[in-house]
C-alpha cells in the first residue's frame, strides 16, 4: 500500500502558484487540483473572510427579515488598467454603487471571472488584489466565486461579473419614476472623468491627458444622503451613457421635463479640454464613482450641505430642475442663455467603458 | 417647439428588435437606447416578473430574517446548443443546484450577459427562452441583469453568469467535511451524460452517440431528501470533475477514504460505450442534474426510497461506503474484486463543458 499513499500525498501537495512568471492554462477552469491550487493561491489569498473561507461552492449568512437589493455587473473595460484604477476595482465599485443606490446597505459580493489561456498571473494577482482593497474600503465582504477558463483568443484577457447583496434602509421610497416638476437636480462632483480617461488610455495619450477616472463607491455618500433627506425622491448612478442618459431616463420613467444649467455643471478642466479636442460632450462620458439626486426644492440644499461632507461630495452641486412636459425631454442651457436639447443617445460614444 | 417635440417622440420610439435576422452590435451594450430596446425587446420579453418589470438597476425582495445561500457561476459552454440542454438551461440550472445542495430553497437569480458583436439575435432569443423555462420549470425568478457586448472575436459568442440566492432550510448540517467512517455514498441516477453529450457534440457524433446531457434543476430532488433524512451529512453536485473529483474533495476535507462499487454505479450503456471509444471513465466526466450524498448507513435505504419518488432520483442508488483513512483516498472494486484508485485529475478531461 505504501505507493498508493506515496500517490496519495502527491495528489494532495499543494503547487504553489507562480505570480510572478506564471499564466492561465486550461486546466485553472476544469474543476480539478491545478483549479484549487488557482483559487488558494490567488482568490482566497486576497479575499479571505469567514464566509469564503469555508471553502463551499456557495456562501451562508444571516440577513435580518426585510427588503434586500440584488443587483449583477459584467465588466468588460478595456484596457484592464488605467489611470484611477482598473478593471478590479471598477468591478466591485460597480455593484456597490447599484446596489447603494437603491437605499441599500450593500453586504455581500459574489463574483465570477472568465480568463483567457495565457493571461499573466502577476495581472490577474493585481487586479485581484485590487478588488480585495476595494471591497475592505467599502465595507463589503467578497464571499463566494466561479472561475472559467477560455481558450486564446476567445476572451479579452479576463472579463469580471460580480453580483451584490444589500439590505434595503426601511421606510425609503427611492426610483426613477418619482421625480416631480419643482423638484431640484443634485450631482455630487465633476463630471465625464472615468469615459475621458479610458478613452485617453486606448488612445495613448492617457498621461498627457492628466484626467484619472473617478471610479469609487458611493455606499457610503448615499448613507449620508439618505440620512440627512430621507425624501430623496430619485438616486442614480451615471455610468454608461453619462448624466445626459441618465436624466433622459428619470424624464422618461417620471414623465416630466428637466432643465439643466450648464454653469452649474462641475467639470475638471483637463476633462473638458479633453472632450472639446475629441468632440464629446462630458453629458455623455461615463461617470463610475458618482451620484445624480433628484429631491423636493426645498430639501435640496440640506442635501448638498450633507453630501459636501463627504470626501467623495466635495463638489456636490444643484445643476437643474424638473419642469412639467409629457414629453420628457431634458434640455441644457447654454451660457448663451439657449436651451439645447440633451440627447439619449443610441449608444454610449465608446464601447467597453465597462 | 413643435420639431423638438417630434424628435422626442423619436427619440422614445420603441424600435422592434428583429429576433429573425438581426444580429448584435456594439451599441446594444453601450447604455443608450439600443440596449433599452434589447433588453426590453429579448430579456423582458421572455422573463416578466413583477421585480424585474420594474426595470431598475437593482431589484428589491422580501425575505425572512435567517441563513442566506448566495452562489455564483459563468457558464462558457461550448457548443452553445448541445443535445438535452443549451447555455441557457444550464446556466439556469447550475446556480439553482449550487444554492440547492446547500439544503437551501433557491427563490431568485441575476444574471449578466457578455455577447460578441454579430451573435445572431434568433440565437440568443432561444437561450433565452430556455433560461425563462428553466427558472419557471425550477419554481424560482430571474430578478435583475446586465448586457455587455464585446467586439467580434473577443467572445465565443455568449457567455452568460448567473448568481443566485436561497433560504436554507432551518436546522440542516450539510457541508463537504461531515463525512464519518460508516456512512453510505448515494448518487441519484446514472452519471456521466453531460462530460459525454458535449465531447460527442464537439467531436460532431452527438447524434450517432445518443447521450443527452442530464442537466437538469435538483431543487425539488434535493428537497424530497432533506424533508425524508434531515441527518444528511454531504451533498454535492458533481459537476465539473465528475463524481470522482467530488468524491475525492469530500474525502479530503472530511479526512476519510471513500470505497465505491463500480457495479453499483448506474452508468447507461451508450454512455459506457462513449467512454470506452474516447478512452474516458464515467467518473470523471461531468454530470448537470445529478447530486451525491452521504449520509447515516441506517438512513440510506430511506434515503434512497424518497429519491426514487422524484423523476429525477428514478435510479438512485447506493454505491459505496465512507471508510477510516487519514490519507483520504478514494478508490472503486471493479468486476474483478480489486480496488483501484480514483484519481482527482489536474483538470477535467476537457475545458468549457459548463
Amino acid at each position: 500500500m505504501s505507493r498508493v499513499v506515496d500517490l496519495n500525498a502527491e495528489r494532495y501537495r499543494r503547487r504553489p502558484i507562480d505570480v510572478e512568471n506564471g499564466r492561465i492554462e486550461l486546466t485553472h477552469g476544469a474543476g480539478g487540483r491545478a483549479m484549487v491550487d488557482l483559487i488558494d493561491g490567488v482568490f482566497r489569498a486576497a479575499f479571505s473572510n469567514p464566509l469564503l473561507d469555508k471553502g463551499n461552492d456557495q456562501a451562508v449568512f444571516e440577513m435580518q427579515s426585510g427588503r434586500l437589493v440584488m443587483s449583477t455587473d459584467t465588466f468588460v473595460v478595456s484596457p484592464l488598467f488605467f489611470p484611477g484604477g482598473d478593471i478590479g476595482s471598477l468591478a466591485v465599485h460597480g455593484t456597490i454603487n447599484d446596489v447603494a443606490i437603491a437605499g441599500a446597505v450593500p453586504r455581500y459580493l459574489s463574483t465570477g471571472f472568465v480568463l483567457e489561456e495565457g493571461f499573466p498571473l502577476s495581472d490577474l494577482t493585481r487586479i485581484v488584489r485590487s478588488m480585495a482593497e476595494a471591497a475592505r474600503n467599502a465595507g463589503v465582504l467578497i464571499i463566494t466565486g466561479d472561475t472559467k477558463v477560455v481558450e486564446r483568443g476567445k476572451c479579452d484577457g479576463i472579463y469580471i461579473n460580480t453580483a451584490g447583496i444589500g439590505q434595503l434602509v426601511p421606510g425609503l421610497e427611492i426610483s426613477s419614476d418619482r421625480a416631480r416638476p419643482g423638484d431640484k437636480v443634485v450631482i455630487s462632483g465633476t463630471i465625464g472623468e472615468h469615459g475621458v480617461a479610458i478613452l485617453a488610455s486606448r488612445n495613448g495619450f492617457a498621461g498627457e491627458s492628466g484626467v484619472r477616472s473617478d471610479t469609487a463607491a458611493v455606499n457610503g455618500l448615499v448613507a449620508q444622503m439618505i440620512h440627512a433627506v430621507p425624501g430623496i425622491h430619485v438616486l442614480r448612478d451615471p455610468t454608461r451613457g453619462g448624466l445626459g442618459a441618465v436624466l433622459n431616463e428619470i424624464a422618461h420613467r417620471s414623465i416630466v421635463g428637466i432643465h439643466l444649467d450648464r454653469r452649474a455643471i462641475p467639470v475638471r478642466p483637463e476633462v473638458a479640454e479633453a472632450c472639446r479636442l475629441m468632440g464629446l460632450d462630458p453629458l455623455n462620458c461615463a461617470n463610475e464613482g458618482k451620484v445624480v439626486a433628484v429631491a423636493p426644492a426645498a430639501e435640496a440644499d440640506r442635501l448638498v450641505a450633507a453630501m459636501r461632507e463627504h470626501p467623495l461630495g466635495r463638489e456636490a452641486a444643484i445643476i437643474g430642475e424638473v419642469i412639467a412636459d409629457r414629453d420628457g425631454y431634458v434640455a441644457v442651457r447654454s451660457d448663451d442663455g439657449h436651451y439645447h436639447l440633451v440627447d439619449w443617445l443610441v449608444g454610449s460614444v465608446l464601447p467597453r467603458v465597462c
